[in-house]
């Protein structure tokens, strides 16, 4: 492996630039400065506010879900959608263990326990085949639902997460979850513009979630939002977030133990405003992804990632995928690119290799091991 | 009680407004739009940023605590504060019945029960002299704690709140939990400003928190901190709500189940905008309280409440006491008083009284009960 050549490679798919670029920044060239001054100027810049409705809508007519709800981030909105999925204090929850730790702890958040699962190359996400044989193994239906008869607790939901952007085979997954009758949530954090075969990635799970964390394609500063087409769902994860306060003029009554995960006004104006530029940061994030496959063409070594077929991915962040022969000169290339003024950052640890989620069950994750050795994002911002 | 009177009374401590008037609304007449463009032209908006940084030194140094750790919003700081004050799963917290949902809901994500106490009217919070006679009946001491020899479980903090900024009778509170060894966490939330013999509400407990919502004397949109002499439990915090990661360049590793409680830079830009006009703030809202007193002196069947001894209030709040002999005269005078678009309501249907805290262990709680009905809270804002 040419490291010289792969760092030469990737600032080429950059325009050879002069300055540090960063690993993902939000750009801001819209209606930003316009709504949030809006919302200083007339003082709603709280919890209540019209651009909290709008964002909501628009992000349901983005999506094609019937209900969304904003939220504080997508930790927040993670932990509602589990809740509601039907996950309990004892349950597991099926989820890969090459995702981000939200994942896991909006899991322990429920008092349930994180069960991993292994992800197929193809898409970097969970392996429906592979679950698919596990399940046959470990589980038995009862009346109360699907139980692990290993450890005798309630298999409560499967959380695919869409790495990168880049769709699960969602189809497969979600015949799976039908078979079984285990209820689908979809982490699609990373995925907002990303569609499976035409339909948005959220829309195939009893709910999903979204992130507009900062780092993300689109960012409210700190947000996320839960999407569903089921109308009661919808109104419960809206009322759960909101301090489960019944609506009146001026009796502060709640009727069950709420959450503060409401998404300020200010963060929803900007999200409304980076919302209006997805279409525009999506098409510039492609031709970004199609420089990088460009530029490393052939390089020995590495490949670019590729969005799996069917799909069309919003390429949140590219991906170098390095050969398997060449594993040991990944910390030598991450040096390489960071020294260069090109962040770049391996994959997350899998959740299994962390020491409070060490313990909790788990199927074979050779393919988590491998990939989590071979992946090295690239600066993939839609400015750049 | 004469209602119309009371209505004009409060007209006219408002200057006699021609539009209506929304019980507390911000105040945005500083470096709040410098401060949040300053976000969005550089990017910085998420949890990384120099705002976040800025605002907890500014907040330490206001309070006069040694370590403030902003958070996504007061319900999140105080569900990690009793975390690190040592409350477990199973355990009770002492607190007012009379306080907003946050404080027993803070209580309930932790596993714990909340236990009611009552308060006293010459604060509006916590009775120390009947905590202490209750806590003769039902504390018993053992190696691991004290404990309620009524449930058998162990008391593991008492969580005063300063209702509407009026400082409870904090060293009362303190030495009984000395006495006792039980944590003190104040919910410092309304009381942003609000000191007890000179030390700022905040700095009595071992940790604290804050609150930064909408309403709020100072507001970041949403918000809040914890504030803490300890420098183990600041780092703790800060550690906590980051997701607990380890810091390294590219590595994503996390040491423990953390929370995604971070505040984003562009709502702490607000809050070091908002903080600077803080003191300009509490000085016209003492200045309303005054009016509020001078408009309503020897009105008949209500008084306006004054801070109690010792203490100086932000009087973040103010308070219409209706004397016992003219309760059933409240709704009347609550409708009155919106009718007139002077923005109004009473305090918080108490926590013993919701459904899902109504099984929760509490001592007699008759000044609660009396004062829930007793209370009306009139428009406030800084501006007014």
């Amino acid at each position: 492996m040419n490291i010289e050549g792969i760092v030469s490679a990737v600032r080429k798919a950059l325009g050879n630039p002069e300055k540090p670029v960063l690993l993902h920044a939000p750009a801001f060239n819209g209606n930003e400065w316009k709504y949030v001054k809006e919302c200083i100027d007339t003082g709603w810049v709280s919890s209540a506010g019209s651009y909290v409705t709008r964002f909501e809508q628009d992000l349901a007519r983005f999506t094609g879900a019937k209900h969304a709800v904003v939220t504080v981030n997508g930790t927040a909105a993670l932990h509602i959608a589990l809740k509601l999925a039907g996950v309990q204090a004892g349950d597991e929850v099926l989820m890969p263990s090459l995702t981000f730790i939200a994942t896991a702890n909006a899991t322990s958040y429920c008092g349930a326990i994180p069960h991993f699962c292994d992800v197929e190359v193809r898409t970097l996400g969970m392996d429906p085949g592979k679950l698919a044989d596990y399940l046959k193994d470990i589980a038995v239906s009862r009346d109360e639902g699907v139980y692990n008869r290993l450890t005798q607790r309630r298999i409560a939901a499967v959380v695919p997460m869409h790495t990168f952007g880049h769709p699960v085979d969602l189809p497969s997954l979600l015949r799976l979850c039908q078979q079984y009758g285990i209820p689908l949530v979809e982490d699609a954090a990373e995925s907002l513009g990303s569609y499976y075969d035409g339909t948005h990635t959220g829309r195939f799970g009893r709910l999903a979630i979204l992130s507009f964390n900062g780092n993300k394609t689109l960012t409210t500063g700190g947000g996320g939002a839960i999407i569903t087409d089921d109308a009661e769902l919808g109104a419960r994860a809206k009322h759960i977030t909101t301090t489960a306060k019944l609506p009146h003029a001026w009796e502060f009554v709640h009727d069950e133990v709420g959450y503060n995960y409401r998404m300020p006004n200010i963060n929803a104006a900007l999200g409304c405003a980076q919302l209006e530029q997805l279409p525009a940061f999506l098409q510039r994030k492609r031709e970004l992804a199609t420089r990088y496959q460009e530029a490393l063409a052939g390089m020995e070594g590495v490949s670019v990632f590729r969005e799996p077929v069917n799909c069309r991915s919003n390429y949140w962040l590219n991906v170098l995928l390095l050969d398997q022969a060449d594993l040991q000169m990944r910390d030598a290339l991450l040096q390489g690119l960071n020294a260069a003024g090109l962040q770049s950052r391996p994959v997350w640890r899998p959740m299994h290799a962390l020491s409070m989620y060490a313990a909790c069950p788990r199927m074979d994750l050779s393919q988590t091991q491998c990939l989590a050795s071979r992946i090295v994002n690239v600066p993939s911002s839609a400015f750049l």
